[in-house]
């Protein structure tokens, strides 16, 4: 397995069925229900289209010894890694997000690192944890889309991609490599709106961190997002590409940092928790 | 010397010169200019009047050894705690706040606790300075008001109080008390606009944590703010009390916790960083 493997996510529009369920039976599921589905082993497929309206994010598990310097990193860097929850070293449960639930059984499926090499991609992490290990469950970019869609904001997803803009560094941890996720606007408008959409959303990014020409943080082919390709296709003449802060910014640091382990999300199997994404918004 | 002082802080209105300086010499004077003064000995009175529209902190320094729960309490109480800049462990700058600025020396005044009792009120920690503590850099309330003072909001502050308002805890770190400032509106209308416009300043505290009625949270006597008192006057009818958190809220819960050693800023005697308070507006 190669440290960072790409994962093709499914476009929402080309998406009837997944799991063999449908999309709107997954949108419609609470919190609690998909989470306890997941639990039980029933479901080990995305979580992308699950409990619409709900906050999905992202998680990184790492050692005691490493928790103060990695929420130090994220804290400096909270347009890629804005944190909603941390556990207490070995409590497997968020108590912000979801009390009841358990990180060690609750995400449809995890990527587990030792010396910055992805050693498994196993369904359930219980065998992996232990007394020293804290969770950090860190916002998922897929919560902007949910506040674009619903104000009918005209644009695509095009992909997630590794930049070169600099994040700042915390003790052991640096990267000079950002994730971003790509959304392209059909118009100035609804460039603009995003703006003012994202802004209120700080748990899920909030505002863009780049405008316009990808060549200039770094991206050198549209075409070939290194996280998450969805079928790019650049910008036409009257629309606006614009980038997030993306929620693997924090995995991509500790794979540089060469972390000695860290357990994640995989790419498109992410935590649901109990609120709802407006409840987070920062107003 | 008690645990808990409290600091009369004269109200703005009310001061024409302190320290031998007019209040408008002091509120021209760039952040640099202001640090410089307190670092030769030139100026050990209020910041409160200094460098007027940049941003005001709180300091709490704690050991490396409960950095991961100090920075964990602030994250989970984000409206008392708002952090600006953590140090790494033994480096007195402030990186993001003010790189060439050195907590040692910088602040006015300052206040050292052992086991949870004052031991000194000096006017630089130097002496005190080791190569395991960590400086945290909370926003203080008296941003709110640049902002409402800015935007012709009718209202007066009514001192700093502790309530019972509880804090999530996290590791070792507790307070069943926040700290909370009070200021009273002229109108519905200014504590609506108040509301707004504090919600944009997360980094000062962003929205009220309480409406109106003060016993619900705990204040016994409105009169008698314990933290800093401001000549109080209860509100009249058709008047709004709205409490925020306050800065001192993780001091307070250092010293319930009981850490063995912390050092902080002496109340009004704050640290004063390069950026524009506007410059860490949200909107």
């Amino acid at each position: 397995m190669t440290s960072w493997s790409r994962v093709k996510i499914p476009r929402v529009d080309d998406v009837k069925e997944i799991g063999g369920r449908s999309k709107s039976q997954l949108a419609a599921m609470s919190p609690a229900e998909f989470r306890g589905m997941v639990r039980r082993g029933e479901w080990t497929d995305l979580t992308v289209f699950a409990c619409d309206g709900y906050v999905i994010t992202n998680l990184a598990i790492v050692p005691k010894e490493y928790a103060f310097e990695f929420l130090l990193f994220c804290n400096r860097n909270p347009r890629p890694c804005p944190v909603l929850d941390v556990t207490e070293p070995g409590d497997p449960h968020p108590k912000l997000l979801a009390p009841e639930a358990d990180v060690r059984t609750d995400l449809p499926k995890y990527r587990v690192y030792q010396d910055g090499k992805l050693i498994d991609e196993p369904t359930d992490i219980t065998k992996y944890w232990r007394d020293d290990l804290v969770a950090f469950f860190i916002g998922c970019s897929l919560m902007i889309d949910f506040g674009l869609r619903g104000a009918n904001v005209n644009y695509r997803m095009a992909g997630a991609f590794i930049s070169k803009i600099p994040c700042i560094p915390a003790g052991r941890f640096h990267s000079d490599r950002m994730a971003v996720s790509c959304r392209v606007f059909k118009s100035s408008h609804d460039a603009v709106r995003a703006v003012q959409i994202s802004s209120r959303l700080l748990a899920a990014h909030g505002y863009p961190v780049h405008i316009g020409d990808w060549a200039s943080i770094g991206i050198r082919d549209f075409n070939e997002p290194e996280i998450a390709p969805r079928g790019e296709l650049p910008p036409e003449p009257g629309e606006v590409a614009m980038f997030w802060g993306e929620g693997n910014t924090p995995q991509l640091a500790a794979m540089e940092s060469k972390t000695p382990f860290l357990i994640s999300h995989f790419p498109g199997y992410m935590f649901v928790g109990d609120q709802r994404i407006e409840e987070l918004a920062n107003l």
